[in-house]
């Protein structure tokens, strides 16, 4: 089973891949998809969603994972991500692909055994777990941390929420 | 020329299309894609993209409008519009309609003649400059409000900004 971990944000959204075969997992591939703050919002959201088609395209996984996210006190930092987590699902729901989402703490213990770790212990967790992952960003290493919380997940319960799609 | 308003929201995302040729224009469609709140996030906004989609295949507008918006004073209010805003973008960019974003102030401006009139004044003039449209909604209403902000704008302006797509 290939999953992919996303960690979406207007100005760099994270993504990591993973293969699960049992209890192993192994490192496929990550990155980062920037977008240029000087262009308008749609040409912003268009580019987030073309060069993520583009990494599903490439490496098809078959589920996605998303942390869930709780409301900034800076509503502008909400709008931005609101409008960034928007583009990721519609691009990944237009796959079909079934979407998961888990509390910061769900991830964190999932890779660290602790819910309040540090960002720090859960990057160094992710490339103990992950040793061939090349790390350049933090957002590549959330991305994959919440793919390994869903590679834990679905070992044990396999159940699967289906996404929308054109019926 | 063909325009498509919209009027993004989780809830219920209004659309309104209209016919502009020389200083006329004309009804030609109008409608609102309502999402279930039962369901999750990943299936409404695949739901909202996948039912805007058969609007934008169906009546095939060339360039698209949508009101500006500012950030609400309830964060959840704020996230959700964003999350509706963000699907909304990526569906019209995919078809790489040109995207314009007009102040409220700017669309009432357009319409009535006075950048602060009432909800209800905008509706009734949209009602008498499109006496064939079917107003069921007042998302429908406001879409088309844009739509008609938009042409004015397009025939005394004509820039369009392109949005981005796939290069």
């Amino acid at each position: 089973m290939r999953l992919i971990g996303l960690d979406p944000s207007l100005t760099r959204t994270g993504w990591g891949i993973i293969d699960v075969k049992g209890r192993d997992i192994a490192f496929v591939a990550s990155g980062a998809v920037r977008t240029n703050s000087k262009q308008t919002m749609a040409e912003r959201l268009g580019h987030l969603d073309c060069e993520l088609g583009k990494v599903l395209e490439a490496h098809d996984p078959s589920e996605a994972a998303l942390e869930q996210i709780f409301v900034n006190r800076n509503p502008r930092s909400t709008l931005a991500l609101g409008l960034a987590r928007g583009a990721v699902f519609v691009s990944v729901a237009r796959r079909q692909l079934p979407v998961h989402e888990y509390a910061p703490a769900t991830v964190k213990q999932a890779v660290t055994g602790q819910g309040n770790a540090s960002k720090e212990r859960v990057a160094a967790l992710v490339r103990a777990l992950l040793p061939k992952a090349t790390l350049e960003t933090h957002d590549a290493s959330d991305a994959l941390a919440v793919a390994i919380c869903h590679a834990n997940h679905a070992r044990s319960h396999a159940r699967f929420v289906i996404t929308g799609g054109c019926p």
